[in-house]
């Protein structure tokens, strides 16, 4: 296939990504006059100017579809005939939070009656929506996916009917922050993306063993990066305000035990101190389960964690860790021999697990844990949820996980940081979250999946097109019907949908030979 | 390994990239300032003010060392006692024609005497350097490397001898711009970090199958893309001009017959009408071998070409001619039965490269060509330069084409949109262009490597980050001495060359976990 994806050949139609549930679209066409089009509130709805999510979102959406400047106020021209003079937005719901923050159980369904009458267009939210304030986003984004450059260039609308709801209530995108930095305008730039691609949750992976670059008010020791490579407070709080501001949940990571390494150059004591044979090495395992210091430390550090991040989830990792330490630590072995644990050290992860989750716990989150948790038999709250990330014996994991009766989301199709020539997006695309056996109830537990773009191999100067619209396959798996997995169709969408971020200023790559009418105009 | 690259712990040799041949540093430090330093051609110097390629070179190297502005002219202060004023260029031959263009017989010895006598640096050539005027450009650049931030951020220069000459004369990079346009910005970026690496051949695949953006004077109407996506004539001038400066020489390949999809569009009867049966299916073939049209079309055209472009050499390709297009068409089947040919097409093959090669060395130009036509059995001038990219049975092949005694540039270990997980420099890096059996006058034959980003998968938004720093890899491999292969060694000096690329504003992405003093300001 060698198409090209001019804006000349691109059918009204055709660009929209992800599929909405429901889409009909008429052949009659209508103009929108950037001189005199407006989003405004409608008449009817019960949320308006003093809402400055909604505000914002009004701005930024008008951007997009006209891109060059215009006068603000009332310099509006008469519209001209057979042009669409308005989008009214038409908040239905009495809760009209303006500062809360997205939840898992937001409602993102809402429908988009496109030129229905009089030459306007109602964008609408179904009756039983709960935060229309957060559904309201990704109905903005799909109008402005309906605009498109008709004859002349003139911006187009087809007179359309969407009703649209996601299929899967949590779609993530983890970044990792501690294997490379990432400056915050590369984080605010992917956020804007993944507001465009319909993601709702952002799985912010971020300390890890390299770097620990989140300033901690209570342990500012920890972070031993150099001041151009760190986390504020600030940095953090402004982050998780744009985020809100496109609907998206800022879930943050703190991994331990294992994965810890930089949190023990600024915490004393907190690691375990490896042996060799008689003496220590001088090398630390992970987090040292038997000290009282240690769970003092995780209460307050998670005291802090849970006042910066707003959103009710919290990632507790308990990934990838390596008994090979403890076995060496003689005060670990006697601890083993107390506690009768023989020599089955997951007993001593589990021991040290459950009182971190009821450390957490009590800070009123829930959590997510990585899938080995489960695996090793520790005892979790039913409201746990397990992140399903190896990637063999992905099904069976999932029955497992949904048997237990644990809500899980799915992660590991969608390692994107795993390279390879081609078009991989195909494999993420065709990756389906519920192929495993299992009765309904199980499949309800499924609450979603994420693309995950570790750090090993990237950092500002090429996390951005490797990330993009290679996550976009991910999010149609998660947003659209599971039906839709025709693979041309999806190619012919998908191809102008990364034209269309290109447009937007983000380095999205190519999925093939071809060319956007609006080239990437950076480096 | 998690190494960290920070400007403290810089050795200041460590990031010398591609390592020169004979380094002799010294551990006494000298520091230079911003506000009194200069570039000057020194007194004995047989050039000067009059040859912008110097002063263009000056000030380039001037910025990368000194980024923030100076004001320009005798501002100079008293340089303090212990730091360096000046770096002087000693030109010494004769020959110096500043407007002339490099060549594959360029002479890019150079000699780097650091802070020899009186606090200044001489930076001088081989009694035997025939064009000084080039050596002098990969001389600065090795300059550039040693200066490093010491205490206190001071600018600093540890007393250095350096005598120093590239391993193969043809050491390039391929860039495609017909299975996506790149914009001129994104090809000068990446010749400035060709010169960076030393680089100096850019094989410029200009037109294939999917578009053809040369827009030629003789045949505008070859050019059937959006006129956002041509390269006009003074596109074309400007890039060879901008490639001069850095001593890098443009060699653009026209790949006939095959891969010509572009060219029929424009041009009637210039492709093999393809046959269903008895019929034309509508599709077309490799260029048709059997018209006079055709050779008078190739004629004018590359007439036109062997003006436009300076280099000696141009790229014809030849590779990868689809037979059956030709076989199922009764014109060809019948001028093959003329001519005895019987059913090998390879004949074919052959008689129409014989009067390309003839058309072009008409025009005083040689030509380099894919391995196919040397393997075909096409007859070939002895001034032919083979070159060798299918990644089997690469040894061989070149033992195959220099036994035939012709020259030839390996590409084939070099792909580098082959991507794959993890650190593949270290691939690129060990691949050795005389690992073959030969003897010393068949490797002599073989001039040099390439490293080759074809373009179905890259464009403006991740073409740089993709190419830099895998293709440094190549560099130093061409470049320095073939017992330079310690990986450890190679990992720590490639870690630091990249996070200068990245200061000095090109995205190259990173080699593995770690961090640059200077991070990339772009997304």
């Amino acid at each position: 296939p060698t198409a090209s994806h001019s804006a000349a050949n691109r059918p009204s139609y055709g660009s929209l990504w992800p599929l909405p549930q429901k889409v009909q679209m008429s052949t009659v066409v209508f103009k929108l006059s950037g001189a005199s089009f407006q989003i405004v509130d409608a008449k009817e709805s019960s949320s308006g100017a003093s809402c400055s999510l909604l505000q914002n979102a009004y701005r930024r959406y008008f951007e997009y579809i006209f891109p060059s400047a215009r006068k603000q106020g009332h310099v509006k021209k008469k519209t001209p005939a057979s042009a669409v003079s308005e989008l009214q937005v038409w908040i239905t719901s009495a809760d009209t939070e303006c500062d809360g923050f997205p939840n898992v159980t937001s409602d993102e369904s809402y429908a988009c009656f496109s030129v229905v009458k009089d030459l306007f267009i109602m964008l609408g939210f179904l009756d039983d929506c709960y935060h229309c304030l957060i559904c309201l986003l990704p109905g903005l984004e799909t109008f402005s996916q309906l605009v498109y450059e008709g004859e002349y260039g003139a911006k187009s609308i087809n007179r359309t009917e969407i009703s649209d709801f996601p299929r899967f209530a949590h779609r993530g995108v983890l970044l990792d922050t501690s294997r490379h930095f990432l400056p915050i305008k590369v984080i605010l730039a992917n956020l804007e993306a993944m507001a465009w691609n319909k993601f709702n949750v952002f799985h912010w992976h971020i300390v890890d063993d390299p770097s620990f670059p989140y300033l901690s008010r209570t342990f500012p020791q920890l972070t031993f990066h150099p001041y151009t490579h760190v986390y504020t407070p600030s940095d953090v709080k402004m982050i998780i305000e744009f985020a809100r501001l496109r609907g998206i949940r800022v879930v943050p990571e703190f991994d331990t035990p294992g994965h810890t390494q930089s949190w023990g150059k600024g915490q004393k004591d907190l690691l375990t101190p490896c042996y060799s044979g008689a003496s220590p090495s001088g090398s630390f395992g992970p987090v040292n389960p038997i000290l009282n210091t240690t769970y003092e430390f995780m209460s307050m550090f998670f005291k802090e964690v849970s006042t910066v991040f707003p959103d009710a989830y919290i990632h507790l990792g308990g990934d990838e860790v390596d008994f090979n330490c403890w076995k060496s630590n003689p005060d670990i072995q006697k601890f083993m021999e107390q506690q009768g644990f023989g020599t089955d050290y997951s007993k001593l992860e589990s021991l040290y697990i459950q009182r971190i989750l009821d450390i957490v716990s009590s800070t009123n989150k829930h959590y997510l844990i990585w899938q080995e948790v489960f695996d090793n038999g520790v005892k979790l709250k039913q409201d746990t949820v397990v992140n399903v990330w190896i990637g063999n014996k992905v099904e069976e994991e999932l029955q497992k996980v949904t048997e237990a009766g644990f809500t899980t989301i799915l992660s590991a199709p969608w390692y994107l940081d795993y390279i390879s020539y081609g078009q991989d997006w195909q494999k993420y695309y065709l990756a389906e979250p519920l192929g495993f056996k299992g009765t309904d109830a199980q499949k309800k537990l499924v609450v979603g999946g994420e693309a995950c773009l570790w750090g090993e191999y990237v950092d500002a100067t090429n996390l951005t097109p490797r990330l993009w619209p290679r996550a976009s396959a991910v999010a149609e798996r998660l947003w659209s019907d599971k039906d839709v997995r025709d693979l041309n169709d999806a190619y012919s969408r998908l191809a102008q949908h990364r034209c269309r971020m290109v447009q937007r200023g983000i380095p999205a790559e190519p999925l093939f030979s071809g060319y956007c009418a609006y080239e990437y105009k950076g480096v």
